[in-house]
């Protein structure tokens, strides 16, 4: 924990799960001189202020970014760059710009030249959410023990990311500075595909006799499925802002569900216990290595 | 819980997950006068005794099956019509044969031509695996609460398929008595069509980046790919025995993605976000009515 606060004024713009979680973080582990939060809802502004989560909040963008030396952009993808051209002007001098969204390069690409003359911009992506949103589900522990991908645009100083790493560092997370587009590539195939498999499935299953459906629901459905019930507005965006990556990921999912479809078809037995032994050493290769978590 | 036993001499042939619970079940409940296993391999016969899952233990079926006036069979799909038509003529006259596999439809057509004079199938499906297997997971309470459905073939008589019926109901489970192929039809969408769209997905997901992937590894990777953690060879027979119902199932989750695909190449918002809407309602839709779990 550091002697002093790492930033003196911090203004969260979006006060749902992620941007909540992160105002209750800073103020538990007073990481902040003082949290501002901003919301469009006046009731999110009264839930902010009576959950503990920001120490003032207000609806008006730019009396709360008023001289924050560290702005954090906590709404859905597609708001976000409206949001910092915004709030870009009133930010004090040498401040950082962060968000929290699920894609990165094309906030690398579109930030930056909205920004005032030494306020720079860090790509942030804690790896932390939730098929459940909303400033009610917020806690201070929502990072713990999560990965937090900084990404660092080429105008961006490297101290910089270094300081929006050790405050992901401060509250439980795991910061891991990596290329933006790298980011892209790598959640389109193992956090966009899952989503976007999740809801065409719940969808095909849910195609069949519902009389029956629901009563034969098991563990299988319910856990494949779960992330199906995320916010149909935030993967929208998140799907709009990773295009290629995702249409790549995508073309894969469909080859290697076509070669079941084939080996069911033609009754072949060996090809069906490859195809499934392939997808157990898959997973058992990515959660070996992934971060330990009750599994 | 019943004043005498279910069944005089319960033989359970094949000592998994399900096999083991069951006879876990049987005894902790006195609901078998004798409860004797078999099991191909010497390892298993000494688990099952150490474990107190049955009462004996043996490697050789027509032993084990002997007297038996109910016979359960609990290995692989596949194996099971091979398993019966070996056991079927030392079991007691009267005697009821039954199974916990996950396609019915097949074995209602190949069982009762094996039977003797006397001897009834009743089909059964508890719906209480799990991806991991084997005796050395079973448990007394595997079916506490779990949906067991209960299928007929005409041949046999309706106090047989109660008997059965109401053994589940004893163990714990929620019996559930529908027709063969309505059970088959509705599985491949709620089960069988997520284990296969798990295994694809995993694959799919693995194609990428390995030294980012499980770094980024979170919630809705593991959940969505859990169940590509099951056993090849059990799914394949499942595969196997399932072609029609899977294949419609297959053909709409195919088309589902396609329009996923097409909305994402488009960059069309508004598609995109009813894409997702429709998944999210298609679960809750299920979920909403399905038995009550620790969500």
């Amino acid at each position: 924990m550091p002697a002093a606060p790492r930033f003196e004024r911090v203004c969260i713009a979006g006060l749902g799960l992620l941007g909540g979680s992160l105002g209750m973080a800073l103020r538990e582990r007073r990481l902040a001189g003082r949290v501002v939060g901003v919301a469009r809802r006046e009731a999110t502004v009264d839930a902010a202020m009576s959950l503990g989560a920001v120490d003032e909040a207000t609806r008006d963008l730019r009396a709360g970014a008023a001289g924050a030396d560290l702005l954090v952009v906590a709404v859905p993808v597609l708001a976000t760059v409206d949001l910092i051209a915004e709030a870009a002007g009133v930010l004090a001098p040498g401040a950082i710009v962060t968000d929290v969204g699920s894609t990165k390069g094309h906030l690398e690409r579109a930030v930056p030249p909205l920004l005032p003359p030494g306020v720079v911009f860090v790509g942030g992506h804690p790896m932390a959410g939730s098929e459940r949103t909303g400033i009610e589900v917020a806690r201070a522990d929502l990072f713990e023990g999560a990965t937090y991908v900084i990404t660092r645009p080429p105008e961006t100083p490297p101290e910089a990311a270094a300081r929006v790493a050790a405050l992901a560092r401060d509250v439980g997370a795991v910061p891991l500075e990596m290329e933006a587009d790298r980011h892209d590539e790598a959640v389109a195939r193992i956090s966009h595909l899952p989503h976007v498999a999740a809801a065409a499935l719940a969808t095909a299953a849910a195609r069949g006799d519902r009389k029956f459906l629901a009563r034969l629901a098991a563990g299988g459905f319910r856990d494949t499925t779960r992330i199906a019930a995320s916010s149909p507005e935030m993967w929208r965006d998140i799907c709009l802002t990773n295009r290629d990556p995702l249409l790549a990921a995508l073309a894969d999912l469909e080859t290697d569900l076509a070669a079941f479809r084939r080996a069911v078809e033609e009754g072949d037995p060996a090809a069906l216990e490859a195809l499934f032994a392939a997808g157990r050493r898959a997973r058992l290769r990515v959660m070996e290595s992934a971060p330990a978590e009750d599994e």
